[in-house]
């Protein structure tokens, strides 16, 4: 299932993207009655088993009918395909090639930073660069959502623990990165982390590690690799993050970039206001946003 | 004024220590009325001046009299004195001899990193420490609690936007922590951050570079410094983040330990389950907490 959310008038409304448009669920379920569905990518994502198989006999009772709770995307106003984590938590370095770019020791364990929750933007919302920072740089990545508590999972079961997957774009500011050897100042800046449009159920996705994924900055592609190639795949990590500290329902996983990034590159066009950022993970959609004055 | 957080029986109610005891806000409002008094940490902060002005006057009222609300506070099971903070910025490397006594040059600005807020514990809670790392150590640090929203604020009224001031341990693992570059993974392990137990507001406080620091392990004073050590004191670190990322009511910024820690000393006697280390910053008050089989 393709869970997304739009402005409804009314905050966040939760939407399900079909082949013949995207079903407003609160609209869906007012019509046609939907005891126990879920209003919200958050309520959806905490409300396990439950709120899934309310969601599915809406979805299967609404399916087959035209109502006004079919939307046109196009129409839609989008918002991010996850509510406001409690943990953002990051994975350096994860594929082998962009390592090398960086100029950086292949990692023996995940390298893990964070971002805030300041970071989340949504699909077509500007992102701004402020003039604090100069060195602007995009970054796809396979966001990860977690949907039941993992704390000291193995790694055979770490993948039950996920909710869903996402396409994600951890805009960076190399120069605030690499200021200190903390990473975290060139990574928290505000609406950074653009996310979605949408969020794909586990379920719908199987196998995390055989999907491509790219970048295309103004139309020119830049990155362009496969999950297959992360040095720590989504159960490794998940596992072992789990064996230091807990992952809670709606906590975000992000888990690195391949290479193409700007910083890797012998020109170094940093991003700049008006620039066109498309990042894609193959099956889990296209996510672009456009870079503002910040 | 002093808050502080303690079980009662309905979560976490919000206190006022005097010198007659702890005012049980709750339920002095109860028995004297209180209209608009924050009943929790969470809501004092969020609520500014009115909330303050409420709780000025219920302590006015409570003040000279006798009654169910007055509380000993030896019989309270105390609570962290922050609710559940959007952000924790941590500051690292902020009094010089620490950054001496870790090898690391001293900063040019403000080395800034993160724990979530799955670390915040409360003063007498014991502190698991987790099989998966081995040396562990303390760190006295002052607490700041945001009040008011700051974003580009200028240092000489970056102060303005802080509530209030508190005791904190910023426990840490150090093989975890310089494990890979990035410092998270030793740094947010569950309860790791003993925060309080009193948080004092700012008024109360006045400049905050003013106040002696200090760290018992087991009894022998370990660490014994001054605020006014900081490489960054606390108007310029607010400043500067404000600079980059906003800070909301009820972020916390932990703003560095001093030299004394035991991975500079001679003998790395690291903490142990059954360990008592106890911090304090002057007139914020003393936190102890026990450490645990994690």
């Amino acid at each position: 299932m393709k869970l997304l959310a739009f402005s409804n008038g009314d905050g966040l409304g939760l939407g399900v993207r079909t082949d013949a448009g995207v079903i407003d669920v609160v609209a869906a379920a007012a019509a046609l009655g939907g005891e126990g569905v879920p209003r919200s990518i958050d309520e959806a994502v905490a409300g396990g088993a439950a709120a899934r198989a309310a969601l599915d006999g809406l979805v299967g009772r609404a399916g087959g009918r035209r109502g006004a709770w079919l939307r046109d995307e196009a129409a839609l106003e989008l918002g991010p395909c996850v509510g406001t984590p409690g943990k953002i938590v990051c994975v350096g370095l994860n594929y082998r090639k962009h390592a090398e770019e960086s100029n950086l020791p292949i990692p023996q364990t995940p390298v893990l930073f964070s971002k805030f929750s300041n970071t989340i933007a949504a699909a077509n919302e500007p992102v701004p660069l402020p003039k604090s920072g100069t060195e602007y740089d995009y970054e796809v990545e396979l966001g990860v959502v977690i949907g039941r508590r993992a704390w000291n999972v193995p790694e055979d079961e770490a993948l039950d623990h996920v909710f869903g997957y996402c396409t994600a774009n951890d805009v960076s500011c190399r120069d605030l990165q690499t200021r200190t050897s903390q990473w975290l100042l060139g990574k928290t800046l505000d609406k950074s982390l653009p996310i979605g449009p949408d969020l794909v159920t586990a379920d719908e996705v199987g196998d995390p590690q055989r999907y491509a994924l790219r970048t295309w900055h103004n139309g020119v592609l830049r990155q362009d690799s496969t999950t297959a190639d992360m040095i720590f795949p989504v159960r490794e990590i998940v596992a072992y993050i789990s064996n230091y500290f807990p992952l809670e329902p709606g906590d975000v996983i992000i888990t690195g970039t391949p290479a193409g990034v700007i910083m890797g590159l012998p020109e170094k066009n940093w991003l700049k206001p008006g620039d066109e950022v498309t990042v894609e993970v193959e099956g889990l959609g296209k996510l672009t946003n456009r870079m503002a004055a910040g």
